[in-house]
């Protein structure tokens, strides 16, 4: 479904990414499990896991989706940020099945990360939100190893 | 205080490092606020600081202090693991008043850090909070960056 009628492979856009929902927790958990056994990492398996993408949905967690497989995910997950009243927004899993990559899935995913669509919890949009730029690193074993961004 | 009687600097241990409390809120922010000057980053300063932790103590944070200023501070946060029934932590800063360094802050603050003292909200252990190896890394931005680890 991603060949146009005259041939080319069409590329995925943000258009083409959805916010998961509960009724994609089965889905979610194939691809997680999918996710890990490709680069062999141990997994608690696909339903274990769309049982814990339910607990996380209603937490602190945002899962997008893009194609029709889905083939592919995204998972943020949110906190309290020290430095400022707003959260931050990791993205914790970025995965497209191997078969469908090449068609600017991820991208899409991670523009999709951007576009405020959705929010941990299903919560509204409220000025806990706060648009920002990227927030100093955060370390994690050695300090300053790597980038969390303010969800803008 | 770091000096023994016959001369050395002696070395800090697991032994000097404590657990902070709201207590030590001010003196929480005073070197959350000394850290991100001394790298030139923006900081709310340290009354706002010392605010926040008082309210991310609550929620999903950890402070570890060593020293008598305290002269440093490793701050852990805690988050439901994806892959696990259990919590993952995260090294979130790690800091030791410059005149203070090469006398063992850091690596015992680092060491505490595996003595399981410390949950967050101050909730007792419980099965919960699972040993294990260290956990598959968890990307940022990048799959698979940076490796979080269990509480262990």
């Amino acid at each position: 479904e991603y060949r146009s009628s005259d041939g080319p492979v069409r590329k995925m856009s943000v258009a083409d990414v959805r916010l998961g929902t509960e009724a994609d927790a089965a889905a979610i958990g194939e691809l997680l499990d999918t996710f890990n056994r490709e680069f062999d990492e141990p997994t608690p398996g696909p339903v274990w896991l769309a049982d814990r993408i339910v607990q996380l949905l209603a937490q602190d967690t945002v899962v997008l989706l893009a194609g029709s497989g889905p083939d592919g995910l995204a998972v943020f997950r949110f906190r309290a940020s020290i430095w400022t009243q707003a959260l931050e927004c990791y993205l914790a899993e970025l995965y497209v099945v191997p078969e469908k990559r090449g068609r600017g899935l991820g991208r899409a995913l991670n523009a999709g990360s951007r576009g405020r669509r959705a929010r941990p919890g299903g919560r509204p949009h409220s000025s806990r939100y706060e648009r920002g730029r990227p927030r100093r690193p955060v370390p994690l074993r050695e300090p300053r190893i790597h980038q969390p961004r303010a969800w803008a």
